[in-house]
Parts: C-alpha cells; structure tokens; sequence
C-alpha cells in the first residue's frame, strides 16, 4: 500500500485549524464549497468539484485534541478505500498538520496529480486559518490538463 | 522503499522544461538560486539553500527527449541514497511532468514536509517556464516552522 504525505505548519491555535477540518464550513471554505453532509463518526461527507465529480466519506474519528480521519466511500475507483488522515499537534505558535492519504494500491500518474492538488489544498487551508481566506475549488490552483 | 509522487503540466514545449531541468542556470531559477555544478551524465550539482544545508546530485541521465534523473549523494540522512525522477511527455499544449522521489526508507513526518516542499517548487518550475520567473530559494513558498 501506498501514502500521499504532507506536512504544513499553520501559524493558529490548534482548534481553530480543527475547526476547519471537522465542520462542512471549515471544510468548504478551503476544499471545495461544493461540500455537504453531517460531519460526526459515522456521518458522511460529499465534496463535488463541478464536472471533475467528487468525493464521498465516511466519517471515522473526530478528535478535538487533534484527529480527523476519513474513509472514502465514493468517488474514483482509485481512491476506493483509501483513508485520509489529519494529525494536529501545537508546536510554539504553530498548529503542525500531518497529512496521510493511505492505501493507494498502485503508483499510478493519478496519485502524483492527487499529491501535489493536495499540497495546494493544503496551503489553501493554511491561509484560510491564518487570514480568513483560503482558495477552495472552483477557485482552487490548476496545476495541469488535470486541473 | 517509499516514494514521493507529483504531477504537474507545463503549458509549453517539453524542450523549454527540459531546460530548466537539465541545466544549472534553469534549476537556479526555479529551485534555489545558489545552484552549481555540472549537468552531464556523472557530473556533480550542489543546491544550497542558506542555513537549512543543501543537495548534493550525482546526475544518472540526462535524454532530451524527456528525463532528467539524480542520485543523492550529500545532504541530510534522510535524503542519501534517494533518487530524485523527472519524465516529460508532451500531450497537447502542456508538458506533462510527473515527478518521482524515489527510495525513501521511513514515512517520517521530514517525508512530508519534502513532499508538500516538491509540489511549491515544481509550480514554481511551471510559473518559470510559462511566465519566465519561478520562485526558487530563498524567495520560495513557506509551508510550515521547517519552511
């Protein structure tokens, strides 16, 4: 099996950043506004990005000390399966984020491309925590044909 | 063995990437400005980038029809003995670079922060080559407390 990691450091107490990650409001306002469903354990979350299609979760945990994981339910092929995790831990002024998206089965030319739109996503959230903006899609950073 | 993965396109002519990988001057000018050395097949590139040390790079191809690759032979534990891959094709108007950092030995949360690393620097390879200015070291995107 294989992970998509990344690290990014938020300069915002811990439970704003989780804030963004556990509430489909946080979640639209750095991934896709196209974000709907009940975020609890067990509850499932829809993110839609126009005619690209989209995504469906499930939700695993949701730890306001610092955890959220998902596990998806809906969506490509490839990421059927897979589980997305973030990790929250304050480091002096920084909320460290540690990223996984586990369970890739093959190194295909998709995963790139879904590696480096989650590094943009990312820093999306990053600047929404830090100045009230962040650039969810449709507006998010087009990296190829891919978008 | 663990690898990173990215995949951006470049609208522009694979010889127009193909340059800035595989020359000093185009690595300069997307990675880090402090960039020496000799692009040839077993030739030797030093990047450095300020007071966070530096990459040193055993060059192990160099196919102008599309790959540039790299042994790591000097810079931090985690790096050495890794292989960094860059592939073009050209598909339409865009240059199609899927990227590869191959053989990294433990998920470490410093596996992350490369990883979310790459991706700012191969946009700013993109920005480079489509506008004529990336953003190499130590003008380059800040991601967290490791920049």
């Amino acid at each position: 099996m294989l992970d998509i990691l990344h690290r990014i450091g938020v300069v915002a107490p811990l439970d704003e950043v989780y804030r963004a990650l556990a509430t489909p409001a946080g979640l639209a306002a750095w991934w896709t506004t196209d974000t709907v469903g009940t975020s609890e354990v067990g509850g499932k979350l829809a993110f839609r990005f126009g005619d690209a299609g989209g995504f469906d979760m499930e939700v695993l945990e949701l730890d306001p000390s610092g955890r959220v994981r998902w596990r998806v339910i809906g969506g490509p092929e490839e990421w059927l399966g897979t589980e997305i995790d973030f990790r929250l831990d304050q480091r002096d002024e920084y909320t460290i984020v540690r990223f996984k998206h586990a369970g890739w089965r093959e190194p295909v030319e998709f995963m790139g491309h879904c590696s480096t739109k989650w590094a943009t996503f990312l820093l999306s959230l990053k600047e929404l925590v830090e100045t009230g903006h962040g650039r969810p899609a449709p507006d998010d950073v087009k990296v190829s044909d891919w978008h």
